[in-house]
């Protein structure tokens, strides 16, 4: 049995391979992560931009000015103003080389082709300087980082039309459980429905993997191996679940033995997912999760989510760790180290009731996971806890 | 102009419409709104269910156990205990009626057919009672509810394989702008690349509305006015980029006014995105954004994302704030109200540098939005703000 610091830092050393990369529309890059630094081709303003619906002056002698003419935005223009001239400019547009200043409008009185400003006149102002966001070479974005769609947006303003990206996982779900029944299904004494394969299915799609396929499996071991060698030959990560415990008939253990999975670890010490086995045969992953469905998904968001970060090159490979006071008094039960189901409210983060590791009814309600260390006493409500808001 | 809880507020009532319903199948409602409750068809558990690998007993008078038989998690088995008598017994299988109690394996020492227990025998450990985590006939998910990758685990495990939805809605975007060059074309003076349509089309994805077209149109007037009238013909909520302020080539507001789209308010003191209309024809919603990129999205995050979750029937229709430390001094420029973008950090959040509306860049790095009232002063490290976590 291991620490849960030690289990995360083990997934690190042992993600030794990265998903193959790719270079692809920019639009279809959403979610998928950097291979390559994104270098920007241009100056961004590419010219000196009007921040302002204005005039544009070369500076004269006193606070009246002579319209020579106007810049809108798009306009290819770069009238030439002597001191004293002005042009009308409007937000967006190209300030002429030869102007130092834009001034609002609403400082400004007109009269025909001449204007009168109110106040002294500064240089530089309202005038975006060339290259102020970013610099023709710089770099946009770093290797490593997950595309958000603020991310599309900003590298399709620097002229970005492509990317080169790393490809998405492919994930197996390997469902074990006589007691098991497919949703529809007619749920005889002993039976429950099988909930793991849709929950994760749906869970993977959120966090932005899809290639998922899901195979359900009775508890039997010549089933239980062949199956796996079968995953492990088609996917990059395997996820099991079930069948890792202690009882006769879970058979996941031995299975991996026999086909020489190598154990990284099984056991973490920890509430909930005690269980967890993580081993690796031919650069491939291999998760054994617990049964119970809240375990599952504990354990997905701790330690199979950054695995598949990082296996797809990102950076942050650990989920990020807030530090919040809690709303309400808490007397933690058992002594082991625990990630308890918790949302975030505006005063604190809040932990749910009903934290059975068999029932997925609050993690619907959460949107954090609280890690409590091992020997939590009581912590007073406003007492500050380590709080990890579940990847969406 | 007005203020921003106005604004939220005049949204919110005025959103008076929503999104049809249908009826679909569960794996495919990720990220739908729940149009109805969706109502347990069974208890769960559906019988009195074992949390270990044990031995359940028919509580006799004293410590050693006559074994009669094994359950294994599936079994549709009910065996008739005694006093004295116990089965082996699996995590996830079904306590027999007759037994009282299941004693976990590491407790008890076995020699052939007898056990022997160590310590006191108590009654009712480690069973999941029948219906603990929900009976039939109550409500699992409330209408309103966004379905999240939980849920659709959640609900399979209830047996429930179709839930009614409201569907997505549509949404056109209207670029205008003289100034744009669509990505990979060339940048001749006085030319931007067009990054609104991109960004806004990836943070809608990104935040689930995929049904999503764009349309880029030139500062003119009737050009204007056609294409939106036509984007309120075929879609739900329209989205105009840029042409709202108050320069001569800004052409948005006088053809909103011309087709009679009702103005619902123009003008929200706030920073960035002052110029931002909202207003209603004929049941859809339009939106007039500011042109600048950052502008847009901040404006996007505030009213535009709250509409279209109250459109599809969803509960929560503003964006969740919290209070949190910022991480450093921090001094306002100016005195309206503003949104700030951020990043949250374990000890607190760090308002960016950057915060011009016209660049993106901050906000690829940004996960927040930090709310400082009119006439913030000065912040000192530690002091606390409103921090709005950016949806995604």
């Amino acid at each position: 049995m291991i620490d849960i610091n030690n289990a995360l830092q083990l997934i690190q050393q042992h993600c030794t391979t990265s998903t193959p990369i790719q270079t692809i529309a920019l639009p279809h890059a959403l979610g998928l992560v950097l291979a390559e630094d994104s270098v920007s081709v241009i100056d961004m303003p590419p010219f000196r931009q009007s921040a302002m619906d204005g005039y544009a002056l070369c500076i004269g002698q006193n606070n009246s000015y002579r319209l020579i003419g106007e810049v809108k935005a798009g306009d290819n223009k770069n009238p030439s103003l002597k001191p004293g001239e002005a042009v009308r400019i409007f937000t967006g547009a190209a300030v002429p080389d030869t102007a130092e200043t834009v001034i609002m409008q609403e400082k400004i009185v007109r009269d025909h082709n001449n204007i009168a400003i109110e106040g002294s006149v500064e240089k530089g102002l309202n005038i975006r300087p060339k290259g102020e966001q970013i610099q023709h070479g710089e770099i946009a974005l770093k290797k490593g980082t997950t595309l958000k769609g603020t991310h599309i947006g900003y590298l399709a303003g620097l002229g970005i039309t492509s990317v080169t990206v790393h490809i998405k996982p492919s994930i197996a779900l390997v469902i074990t459980g006589d007691e098991l029944v497919p949703p529809g299904g007619s749920l005889t004494h002993g039976k429950i429905y099988e909930s793991n394969g849709a929950m994760l299915t749906a869970v993977l799609t959120e966090t932005g993997y899809q290639k998922v396929s899901a195979v359900w499996i009775k508890d039997d071991y010549e089933h239980t191996k062949t199956t796996l060698l079968n995953a492990i030959e088609t996917h990059d990560v395997i996820l099991v679940t079930g069948g890792i415990s202690v009882g006769d008939y879970d058979f996941v253990g031995k299975a991996l033995k026999t086909i020489e999975v190598e154990e990284i670890f099984y056991k973490v010490k920890q509430k909930p997912g005690k269980p967890l086995f993580f081993g690796k045969k031919n650069g491939k992953y291999i998760f054994a999760l617990p049964g119970n469905p809240a375990a599952v998904l504990s354990c997905f968001y701790i330690y199979v989510y950054p695995l598949l970060k990082q296996l797809e090159g990102a950076y942050v490979t650990q989920l990020k760790r807030i530090t919040m006071p809690i709303t309400k008094d808490f007397v933690p039960k058992g002594d082991r180290p625990q990630f308890l189901k918790a949302r975030i409210l505006p005063n604190g983060v809040d932990i749910l009731s009903g934290q059975s590791s068999a029932s997925l009814r609050s993690f619907g309600t959460a949107d954090a996971l609280v890690f409590l260390p091992e020997n939590t006493c009581q912590i007073p409500k406003g007492g500050l806890v380590s709080t990890i808001p579940i990847p969406s």
